[in-house]
């Protein structure tokens, strides 16, 4: 086990009606003018901004809305809302959405304060050092943003799609988590959240610190608690338990208590990070399904001990010999993104016919440098075998 | 799963010289004079009082000491600490050792501002609003004061152990924890310790409240990390890993992660508080060692179905009837306490000979009320019954 600090000061209000205590939080965080961002549909449509106004009304809040934010959150958006803020005296931002609301809240919090061009927080030109509270409400589970000090932010521009990472002066002051809030999310949204949880909760597993029992551990039961779950929020998307699991899960996937103690992996975030930005229509959670069974599966030949601990722990695996137990955990894996979750695991089910492997190996090297992965050591010729694992079978077999 | 807050704003400071951030964690709570509270030995003798105090002088911070708080800490030097505090003009606590100095801490930080006496707070009688902030260097892990706003203290007086519960007024600012610190715990320190632990997260697990997933994952996680690490600390008190390993299990048992969602149930902490309070050379983890054991075997008759499914996870039980189960999960617990950790499993090896039960259920019952017991709920004759499972064997048999 490693050093490590761990700061989660995050007041997390969980479980059914618990957006009623909004307006207190807010006032908690000691805004008087807040800016509620949010997403295109949900959040209006549903009502729930109108509760939360209503909510921030009662207690003396005063408040402007910032709506409109997309997928893959843009910096354009996050411009106007600075200037909107700085204009309207904004000293508070309330967050309504999923993780592309609370990344875009964060950036203004940071932006706010900041006297030039926010996107040099953004490419470390320049550190964070203050920044306006951030509240959530989450309606989308998946990104841990809600616990976390991240935001990622596209540079439309520069093309560039970049994380800010803190250790806490970006983690929201409170998250506002009601799984009722959950039951209209389709059976895709609620797949694609769900990897992403897992891979958040994998990449920190895949570690070579030995001797960090606790939070493999704590790793593996989060993995266990939402293989158990999903299905069940997929079969009844009204089922509140279902969807209660899976939204703490998805928090304490990502607020930093899986890491603590270890070097890090996260070389199949940044794989799939190529992908989808050179196939813009492919979801996030959907990508990382086809690109973690396909690293997991390179590992079985190179490094495949704590593949096998997982599945010997997550799948009941009992094969004495690590490579075989591996092999065994990425079809287990396999088998529940694409049976139970119903994700694609190839290119081609992600509606990528003929991908441009090179290109891709490429511009991961060129972004994260010539070897990468804090597991394995990486270099091109190896994600390009990885990329390679991704299409069909056939594919392979005539490629080869 | 039921509502719950969470809200853990504690920063650990966790690893090989962390000590050495004391001087900066305790600038960054606002303090400029604090009060060192520490225990007898180690704190002193070992020199790690003089590397803080260091510390705290190379970045301008003024302290006082208050030594030789005891197992059990009394009011009197908490009244005696709050005194001196007032007149050195001390605006922040820092505690030294394991569980009782950190309550004491605690009980001053919440004392000084208070303009009654600090007992009012013990008894409900007041609500805490306000405290001084309370930093930890933690050298016995078991409490899990250091991630928690509790603080339990005895007023010699009144004869009463009593325990402050807040949300977060009283949770420490930072805890700093390195894992040497504990190489010179003796095997029973440090199996009273882990019994502690492990006691948290089963009161914590034994609840009615259904589908918590993901908080019973991560509860069977703990304990199976426990479970795994305490052999090799015992076997090598100065094996850094497992020394890590079981000291951040302790801060997880009981900084409220392992009760998210659910109720609670702590009714052999209020059963062996009983035993501690008539015969006080028990030490609080070798009375749960005893408790827990037979409490869980009442269960086997009465309520089976949670004690089953812990020994199927964690003890990889595989009998299909919960009674069953249960009764193999009872012997694995204890066989785990007994052989591998050492500890009594009856009042005999507790050192008494003829408890008086019928008084421990009279005082149990007058001091929790008639029925206590979130998990199943327990009259005196239960109790009664329970309190009996915990004779030798042979006693049991000749008295029933």
């Amino acid at each position: 086990m490693d050093n490590f600090s761990f700061y989660s000061p995050t007041l997390f209000e969980f479980g059914r009606g618990a957006e009623e205590k909004v307006g207190m939080l807010t006032l908690l965080t000691g805004a008087t003018k807040v800016m509620i961002v949010y997403g295109k549909k949900f959040a209006k449509t549903s009502g729930l901004i109108d509760r939360i106004e209503n909510s921030l009304r009662t207690i003396g809040i005063d408040f402007v809305e910032l709506g409109g934010v997309e997928p893959n959150p843009e910096d354009t958006l996050v411009r106007k809302g600075i200037e909107m803020a700085r204009k309207a005296h904004i000293d508070g931002l309330l967050a309504v959405g999923g993780g592309s609301v609370i990344d875009t809240a964060k950036a203004i919090a940071a932006g706010v304060p900041y006297k030039g061009d926010f996107w040099d927080l953004y490419t470390g030109k320049v550190n964070v050092t203050e920044a306006l509270p951030v509240g959530v409400v989450l309606t989308v589970p998946g990104a841990g943003s809600e616990g976390s000090g991240n935001s990622v932010i596209t540079n439309t521009t520069e093309n560039a799609k970049l994380s800010l990472r803190t250790d806490s002066i970006l983690r929201p002051r409170f998250a506002i988590m009601n799984p009722e809030m959950t039951f209209t999310l389709s059976a895709y949204q609620t797949a694609v959240g769900i990897v992403d949880m897992m891979s958040h909760i994998l990449e920190r597993y895949f570690s070579n610190t030995i001797r960090v029992e606790v939070t493999d551990r704590l790793a593996e039961g989060l993995l266990m608690a939402l293989m158990a779950e999903a299905p069940k929020a997929l079969a009844d998307p009204t089922d509140y338990q279902a969807r209660a699991n899976i939204e703490w899960a998805g928090t304490l996937a990502h607020n930093g208590l899986t890491g603590c103690g270890r070097r890090e992996d996260w070389t199949s975030h940044a794989m799939e990070h190529e992908i989808s930005a050179m196939y813009p229509f492919v979801a996030h959670g959907a990508g990382l399904a086809v690109v973690f069974p396909a690293w997991m599966a390179f590992m079985t030949h190179h490094k495949p001990s704590k593949v096998a601990q997982l599945g010997r722990r997550i799948f009941a695996i009992d094969c004495r010999d690590d490579r075989s137990a591996a092999i065994e955990t990425v079809a287990s894996l396999r088998a529940f993104f694409g049976v139970v979750l119903r994700m694609p695991l190839t290119f081609k089910q992600l509606g990528i016919d003929n991908p441009d492997i090179p290109e891709m190996v490429r511009r991961l090297h060129a972004n994260k440098g010539q070897v990468i992965g804090g597991y394995y050591r990486l270099k091109a010729d190896d994600t390009e075998q990885i990329y390679r694992l991704m299409l069909e079978p056939e594919t392979v077999a005539a490629q080869s």
